[in-house]
This record gives structure tokens, sequence and C-alpha cells, in this order.
């Protein structure tokens, strides 16, 4: 068991006092007292970098307004920072990592962790370069009923894999946004030089693949995709639909959409095995339907007894107590701390289950080879 | 008001007493006292063919072995045969229709009509020369809420239409059942000479796509389509995944399988239109899902006062009081007895809302488009 | 196993061709072949009697205008009824049941089968006298998964019972209609003199108290009620609450009300044993929920593979397609055909699985029992 | 709007380091910034009390052995703690409650706030002449959607209310675990003397009666009840049914066991009004069912937009992300902070929004009032 001593010192990049998704990692970070927010660049303006990092309870003196002069500035520190947790414009991630890994920090990023695969591919080499830990901020793969589905399939519960579908539907763009007034946020994603390959891609349908390929434990071998907008004369991406082909012979079919009117924000996985049938849905994000062929229909739940350890603490809260994505992303700082733990200690994590740079270069792979198909009229494309 | 006097008499062909699609067609037919069953080749063996017929509450010698001399036997009585509801393996559907169709017989026939679209193209301007009803059995748009749907997207609820998804998921060939020992009905469907084009389209697939087509009221234009076996090893068509393109833009997905363990019946519709989403399953039949963008979600129920009425008229049972696929069967009877004592009393129909054999030639037009794409590494194909 | 190799003649009073109740018995008699409508007395006007008779498909000279002529006339024929099947009003049950039994005749009632206790005690004691099958339409507890929910709940599965909790909750007297002109068929509901104890209980409460003995199998001892009305200046009973005190200790919970505006026809029954619940609601008929402490939970349908055969024989559509309250109805129906077959032939029939008019005098004690309670103050009160 | 400029200083009494409701404490105090835990009596042995401080990550210096201790040390600092928070035995809530209003601290506290109403109105009374404010922490009153609920009924959404059903069913006294070794606080809660009046109601019962009366806005008049156990030869009570009267008129009724083998952590809460029904499941905190009757069923989420202001802000994370049980206690402690800071800037708090002592003397009125009628043979008593 890994455990640690003291919280570890994080500093955040982005994320200030009036973003949701900064607020979120805060206090993910330190749900379980495994981390402390001990400095960051909550504002590039040099003026409200202070400020910004006093009203996140950080001491205004270590809030930077830029990373350069963080890192630098931490190294210095006795108490300087363990590791960074990026959650800036997509097409900054990139930097923002090779200047924290070359540093020797430790990263936690947001998704996607680059604009191109070769990108991430050279992320991936320089955090194994360093051998340092590189975990990408997937929530919907950490929840305890997903990692807990992740284990059964691994275990045969259903059998050899055969069709995964994988599902996100949002109705963000189901509006012309782009023609009236955005704010900054919509600003930098409608560019595409900043939001990466695909806008609907960068924003959630990387999550889409990362929980498909993370729970089947499969690597998407090729695709068939349709990617495109559903919105009239849009010119940037809403929507990709593909078919796949998995590594050992699995089928699957892929469906991602930030353009339909009237979805709420509808994840939904299932995968099929020789046996049986895996469904998961955001919705009911603490229950898992499992479904063995010619068994009576099964509904395991976040506060089952007799579910394994390892799953049972990812949950905090009694059973049928609401938990929520809060708490998943706190699962994913706690491993990420355990794991930089364990270096220290020449401890062994038996596995990872964070979301790793691998994964992300998996992930920046099959869009590029969602846009080749989408290119080539549909054909199959390997990844 | 179209209203009939008296029942139309109906001879059924195929669907003998231990066939539950049979008994599901002799109810339905009779349940609003439309219909009445008055002959049939309840089975192709001369000795047995009399005594079927008595086991579903037909005169015994008004059950026929085969059914050229059921046409002309009939033909000859003052009291004969108005109609034929066909039910027999697929590849006899065609000659049977043809014979209906060529002795001026209306027709009801199960799905598909054909094993080729050039058939269809034939059986529909046969019915056409003739003036004949030509209805298909496709029971899930004969829902009042499939139906409902149908109506609210013609009247412009949710808007032009952005993205159709349907899925028809099963497991009756999970398991690889060819191996074994097939019943008659399993031989005949696993034979492709007779089951006609890609085994799990003519088993369910034709209803998916008829649903899809039926209530957004759209075409589908062209397919990319990955048409296949999830089974290893296996020979005939369990599982067609296809994009779609939809007159007018629409664009669509199409999730078709038979060899999904764990699945159960699963149909489910959704079409999202620019203003919100109309989502329905097969699993709450009774029930609606109309979630308008920026207004709250609602539930539209079977029974709720304010349907239109020929909505309304759909359902025979109180609010809250559970139906079935009979009801829906027999909706599709009803109106096709209405729309023949409409010709008869040269009144007009003013929306034929039962599915004809136009559709059937889109079915057919779908499947040979699938398989041309699958056959040409997925690229686009039109219809 | 019992056969019938005939129809058996029935003859319906009440139930006319613009009843829907009457169009639920007539075809759910003719579902399966066990039955023959062949006379009736669809209206009380003489004038109309043959006519009504005729639009519901029986030879209008055997459409009578009152039950004596008709069991008189029929008595007289070699083809002549054998059964009766009662929905008049409520205070017309009990003299048509005993003009019934002492024909000789088998007797299938509506609920409830009479307005006092002491009148069902007098139809129990005919039926046995006379030996004839007397059956009560309780279609809800004839559905496959609440017989399965008995069976189980027989079989020891959740263990020695400790709590029942049902509840029936309808709109249909949410607003005043007694104020307003009512239709036939309301007048004589609120009629007390003609509607029996307790508007509610003789609508749907009844229902309730049937499907909870039913399925539980345990006996009502003692009950503690609130009998009353929502709707503010009510005189009649719209509304019954109460605990329960069953044979054995457990303890129960009841709820029944028609002025719960915005409720569907929300039938809950939940069964606690020692070591689980068993929960179905109306609006999923086709599902059991099962819990067993300490294990995942299960959800059993209506075509699960591995039924026991008795329980699959109540189902005639295949898994995943929607079965209605008709089919529950057809299955008292076979049911009552076959009790009467069975003393045709000596045969014993295992298990009486239709409410018999045993279970029709509790349901009469239960409304009695909680009327006094009521106008004890609440007090504890033995059936 | 109130604003604090700085987290006000909190300590907590109970809750230590394994304790699973003190870590929802910590966190939902310290979710927004409005708190900060600076204190505390997490241990009452001396020897482990500062460990234990420092374990939740407060000073070692600041964590006492005992209440009065620290009330009397803390009032000697400049940074001195400004409220308490009380997670300890129920027997215990009481003392500590007066030492804190004596001693001018503001109080959060768990319920039961006391073991008799008559401790509760004390406590009112202390609260009300010291002018502090008096939090207890019913959390499923607090999140969005049950806010959202009661701001529905007073507006009058669902017209004036007639029927109240409130039901909260758990299985955590399912076996007879007082016949094995329990576990401390196992221990205290079957100890009547420690947990207050009635083991279920000072559990979990109190939770329900608050729900219904905090959403419908109505106060408990008199109730007809049965207080006992499921469980064969228990002495504690781990169950409560009930009627109940509402003043104004509207009826409810009560449910409430922890002995239900096979329920998971069930609450739910319906409210009929004249024009419809309110529906709330905690299985689904994150949604609110509203039928209008003769209007089509609707279903309000958590992130709609359109959502009042005042509910929106109760709710962190965007639509269709998860939240938990956490969010609804953080609701709960900003909402005290900032009726304390209010009260030091002259401020006027519009409504409050959170559970008082007010409450919590209604709350001990009705389990009084429920022991009291099952004593007199359920005879209906009023509060």
């Amino acid at each position: 068991m890994i455990t640690n001593t003291r919280p570890l010192r994080l500093a955040i990049i982005g994320g200030g006092p009036s973003s949701w998704i900064g607020g979120m990692h805060r206090r993910a970070a330190q749900f379980d007292g495994c981390w402390q927010v001990v400095a960051g660049v909550f504002s590039s303006h040099p003026d409200r970098a202070a400020s910004a990092a006093q009203a996140v309870g950080v001491d205004s003196a270590r809030g930077y307004a830029d990373v350069a002069t963080m890192i630098a500035a931490e190294a210095k520190r006795a108490d300087g920072i363990e590791a960074v947790a990026i959650m800036t414009p997509n097409d900054t991630h990139y930097p923002y990592c090779v200047a924290a890994l070359d540093a020797g920090l430790d990263v936690i990023c947001d998704k996607p962790v680059s604009t191109t695969a070769a990108e991430a591919r050279d992320l991936a080499a320089r955090a194994r370069a360093k051998g340092r830990v590189f975990c990408v901020t997937h929530g919907y793969s950490a929840y305890p009923m997903t990692r807990h589905a992740k284990q059964l399939i691994n275990d045969g519960a259903i059998g050899p894999l055969r069709f995964v579908q994988v599902e996100y539907i949002q109705s963000g763009l189901a509006k012309p946004i782009e023609q009236g007034t955005m704010t900054d946020s919509q600003r930098w994603k409608f560019n595409a030089d900043r939001s990466g390959l695909a806008l609907v891609y960068s924003a959630i349908g990387c999550h889409a693949q990362h929980l498909a390929c993370a729970v089947s434990g499969l690597a998407v071998e090729a695709v068939s995709a349709d990617v495109g907008a559903l919105m009239p004369g849009r010119t940037v991406v809403d929507t990709i639909l593909a078919s796949m082909r998995f590594a050992g012979g699995a089928r699957g079919q892929y469906t991602i959409t930030q353009a339909a009117a009237g979805g709420e924000n509808d994840i939904r996985l299932r995968i099929y095995g020789e046996r049986g049938l895996i469904d998961w849905s955001h919705r009911e994000s603490a229950y898992l339907h499992l479904n063995i062929e010619g068994e009576t229909a099964r509904t395991i739940g976040r506060g089952d007894v007799g579910l394994p350890a390892d799953i049972a603490r990812l949950s905090r809260t009694p059973r049928g107590h609401p938990e929520g994505l809060l708490e998943a992303f706190a699962n994913i700082y706690r491993e990420a701390a355990e794991a930089i733990i364990a270096r220290r200690n020449d401890q062994v994590v038996a596995t990872v289950q964070y979301p790793t740079i691998n994964d992300a270069v998996h992930t920046m792979d099959f869009i590029e080879a969602c846009i080749a198909s989408h290119a080539n009229n549909g054909a199959w494309t390997n990844l």
C-alpha cells in the first residue's frame, strides 16, 4: 500500500477563479489530502496574477503570470512545486508540458495533450526519458463503475470482445454561435490553430475514444469515418461518426456530436463480448448493467458489498448516496500522487489506472486516421 | 370517416398453428372487426392443410395446401377472399405477391417483400397497375408513439432534421447456431437463397431502416457501410454498421446486429432537428421523449389527453395500461382495411399511414447500397 | 396438461360495443381459442340488444335485453352458454352472479363481486355448493411477472416476508367532476348505492389489495386506516391510506387514490423478505426487480430464458416485444377455461392461479375493516 | 448579494480522520472557500487529539480533547473559531450546542439536534436569545432539485397541496446486527439513551420528515403511526409507518425503515397539488419530475437553462455532469456562512434556505407524536 505522508506540492496552469474546470481540478487535487495547490499561473495578465492566486486560496506571491517564470522561481524554493496541472487552451498544452517535463516536474494535463499525434509522441518520449508521471484527466474512465467495467472485461466476465459502441452527444454547438459574439473560451475553441484537430474531438470526442479504449482494453486499428458538421454552413467539425476495427477483431461504432439540439451530455458505452454485455451511461454513472446471455440482467452499484477492494476505494460515500464527476477527478489525482510517491520509494504500482501519455498518443492517432478516412470518401484507414 | 360495415375476408399464407407470427397476424387482423380470416395456406403438407386451418379457427374446407389452388378456388366463391396476408419464408414472398396481385387481391406482406430491389420494383408496378393496396407489416412504426413522432416531425416540432440514429440490437445469433442442429425456421434463414440479402437485414435490419425513414420522413441518399459478422468464422451477415446521408442533408447512423450477446430486442430511434430531439425506445414503447433545446424535457405518453385524434385512435386502452406489439399490428390491419373500403367507396384516404410497397422499394435499395459500399472498402455509395 | 378440444361458449353481461372493458373481455376470452362469445346482454334497452350483439360479432338472435331471459333461453339450446362474464355496474354483480350460479353456469365476474362482504360470502357458498368456477378479473396479478413474483416468494427466494408496500395512484377524480355533468358511467360510480363500499376501492383499491395478497400469499389480519377524500368538499371516498398487519407478522402499507393530479395509473408492489426485495411497477409490467441483500440487483424479464414453464406460458410474444393488459386478461380467461375442462374431465388443477371468490371475500373484508378503523379514529381493526 | 471576504473559522466536534461524515463536513465546509477548518475535537482521547487534528489538515495545537477546553482556548485567540460544526453521538448534541451558543458561537449541527423536543425548544430559545445562526445539516433538502421543488410549490406550480408521500428505505438493520459484535458507531446507535427517540428516526427518519416539510412548506398537525420493528424479536425501532395530516388540510403518508433487505438508500418524495405532481427520487437526485394534469410530463434537470438564479447557483458543474451529496452539504455550509456575514453586515437574508433550529423543533415534535399514537393503538395524535 502506497501512502503519502504529506501532500505533494502542485502548481496549476490555467483554471483561474472564474473557471469551473479550474475549481474542479483544485478541489479534486486536494480532495484526499494527496496534493496541495501552492502555486500557479491563474492569469496571464501580470497585474491579475497575484490576485487570482489569492482568490483561489494560494499565496499571492506564488501567483505567476507565465509558466517559465514560475518554473524558474519555484525551482529555487526548498518547498517548490513538484508537479503541474495544465488546463489552458489546447495549443499551449504541448509547450507547457515540455517545459514542465524538461524541468523534471511530474505532469497532469487536460485533454487533448497536444494538437498533433507527433507532439503527443514527443511528450511520451520526454516523459519516458525523464521517468516522470504524465497523467491525462479523462474523468469519465475514473468513475468506480467504469473502472469496474474495465476490470470485469479484463477478468473475462463477458468473454472475448466483439462489439464496442461509444457515444458522446451534446448540444453546445447546436446553435450557430460562431455567427454571434463569442466568449473568450468559445473563441479559442473555434480557432482551429488553437483547439487542435477537429473542434468536437478536442472538446468531447477524445473523452469518448479514451473511454472506449480504456474500458475495453482494446486498441483501434482502423476507422471508416465521417467528419463534418451537422450545422449547415459550419466550417469547423461538430460531428464525427465512425465505424471501428479493433486489434483482435472486434468491431465498433463511434458517435460524437456537439450539435445535437436536445442532447444533454449523453455519454454511453456498451461493450458486447461472446458471453454478454456491459452497458454504462453517464446519466447513471454509479451503476453498471451486466447482461450475460441466458442469465438474469444485473445492475451493479457503486456501493455494492462485495466489490473488489481496489474498486471500492474509488468511492468515498456510502451506498445510495450520490457522488459526482469531482470524485472521479479526485481518483485520478490520488493515483497520480501514488505513482509519484511509489517512484520515490522505489515501489511498484501494480497497474497504472490513470490515463497516461501513451493513451494520449493513441487518442491523437485516432483523430488523424478519422480525418484521413473522411478525406478518402470513408475508406477504411489504419491508425 | 371510413367505416366498414362488415369484416373483409382475409386468407393467410403461412403462419400455421405453432407459429407465433401467425397468431400475431390472425389476432391483429381480427382485433377491431375489420377482417375475418376465412381461408389460408397454413401448411404446405396436403394432409395437414385442413387440420391446420381448423386449429386456427378456419373452416377446414378452406385450408389449402398451395397458393395457386387457394386463389383459384376462392375466386369461384361468392364469399371468396378479398385479400391475402403473407408470412412465409422470404424467397416466396415475391411469387405469392405476384399471384395475389395478378388475381386482383389486396396484399398484406411480411418484410422483406422480396429478395432484390428489382423484385420490389416489380411488385410496386403491379400494385400500381392493379390499383391494389400493398401493405408491409413493419409493426414498430405503427405504435401510437412512433406515429406521433412522425407527426411531430412533420409538423416541425424539432425543426429541420439534422441527425438520425437508429439501432436494433438482438442476441439471436450470438451463439454459433449454424454449427448445431437448426430448426426449420432457422435453416431457411441461414440459407442466403431463401432469406434474401444479408440475414440480419431480412430479420431485423429492414425494420430499423423503415422506422428511421418512416418517422423522419426522409429518404436515404447514400451510405458508407460495414456489412459482416461479429461472430468469428461466420459466413452470413449478422451485423450492419453504416453512416447515412439523407435527402436534404441530414446525417445518420445505423446499427444492426443479431450477434450481440446480452442484447434483448433493443430498438431505439433518435432524431435530432435544429430545435431538439425526439427519442423513442422499444422498451418503453408507450412513451416518447421530446427535448427541445432550452426547454424542459418532456415525456409524451400514449394515453395523454390532448393527443391529436388520429394518434389517439391508435390506442385502445386507457392511459397507463400497457398495450403491446399486437395492437400496433392491429393498427396496420385496420388501416389496410380502411384503404380498401375507401377505394371501393371512391373515398380518399388523407394520408396513407401503413408501410407501402414504395417503402419496400427503398428498403431493398438501402441494403443493396450497403453491400456495395462494403465491397468498396466503405466508400460512400448512392442508393 | 389440460387442453380444450373446442372453445367454451360464453355469454357477456354488460360491455357493449362502446365499452373499452367490454372489448378487453371479448378479445381476452377469445385470445387463445379457449372461449367463444356466443351470446350476451350488451344493452338493457330491448330495441338495442340485438344490434349491440351484432356490433360485437354475436348472432343478433342471442343478444338479450335481460339476464334472466338469456339464461332461460340459452338453457333450452343444445349449444347454449356454459358460462357468463359480468361487467355491469357493481350493485348488479351479486344478483347476476346468483342467477348464473343457480343456473349451474360458471362465472367470470369483474371486481368487486359485490357491495358487501356478506354478499361475497354468499357467492362463495353458492359457488362451492354448485361446484362452479368463480373467477374475478383482477388483471394486474395475471401478468407473467406478477405471477413470477408470487412463485419466487412462494419458493422462498426472499425469505420470510416482513414488509409489503402497495400503491395505486390515479388522477381520474383529481377534478370535481361530480359538480359537472357526468357521463352515465361516472354517475353510477358516484352513487354509493350502486358502486359499493368506497368509490376508490371499488374502482381501483380492490385491485391493489388483491395484488398485494395474491403475490405475497399473505392474508391481512388488521388495518389502521384513513378513508376519505383529498378533494376538499367531496363526499365520496377518493383516497384510502392504511397500515396493515399480515398473518405471520409482516407489516404493510397501502396507498390508494384517484384524486392525485399528475398521477398516471401508477401501480407498484414492493415486498421485502428477510433476504431481499421484489419490486414490480405497472409501468414496466414486463420486468421484475429482485434485490437480494448483499448480491447484485437483478432484473427479470418476461421473455428471459430459464423462466419456469408455467410462467413462460403466460407470455405469447418473444423477448423484448411488448405485451399489454389484454394478454394478462387472456391468461385469466384461459385458466378459467382450463379449470372448467379439468372439472369435466375429473382432472385436478395443481394450483388455481386465477383470482377466486374466496379472494373476493377477503377483498370485501378488507374494505369493511378500513371503514371501521377510520370511524374509530384510526384504531387497529381486525378483518 | 452577500460575499465573504475571507473564510470563516470553523471548529469541528467529532468527525475524526476515519469518519466518512467527518470528511463530508470538512470538504463541504471548505468547498466554496466560505469556511476554513482551523480547530476541532477530532478525538476525545487526549493523546490522540493532536494527531487526529493533523491528519485532517488542522494545526495539531488546535486539536483539542474536549469541547469546553476548545471553546475556552479559542476564545483567547485573535484568530479564534467563529462557529462549531457538531457530528458526535446524538445525546451529546444538546450539551455541545448549549456550550457553543452560550459562548456566542454560531452552530452547525448534525441531526437530530437533541433527544427530546424539550431540548430542541431550549436550543431554539438560546439561539434566538443570542441571535446566532443554528443550522441543521439535512443534506437531502439542499440538492438543487429539492430546492427547486420547494420553490415551484411555493410559486403555486401545482396548486394547493393535497397529498404528500415521503419514504426512506434502507437495509442497514435488515440483519440482527445487535446479536453480534457491533462497531463503536453501531453500539451507541443501539443504545436508546444515546441515540434518542426511535433508532430509525434518529438515523434516517428525521431526514425524511424534514424533506417532506421543507419542500412542501407544510407543518404536520397530526399523525396516526405504527412504530416498531420489522425484524422479529428486535427491541429497538427499525420502522415507522404513519399517516399524516398537514396544516391546511393536505394528507400524507410516511414510510421509514432500515430493516428492508434489498433496499439501497431509497428516498422519494412525491407531492400532489390540485394541479399536479412533483416527484423526486434520491437515485436521480439531479432531476425533478413535474406532471401537471392534462399536460405533458416534464423532467427538470439540475443544469437546465432557464432555472431561477438562486437555484442555478446551487449547482457548480455543467449540465449533464453529476454532482453528489457533497455539493448539497456545501450548499448548506455556504448559506450558513452567508447568514453569519449578513448579520455582521446588518444585511437581511431574503429567505433562510438552510434547515434551522425551528425546523428541528418540528422534527422532534413529530417523533414524539408518532410514539404517542403508536402507544394509543394508532389513534390520531396532534403534534
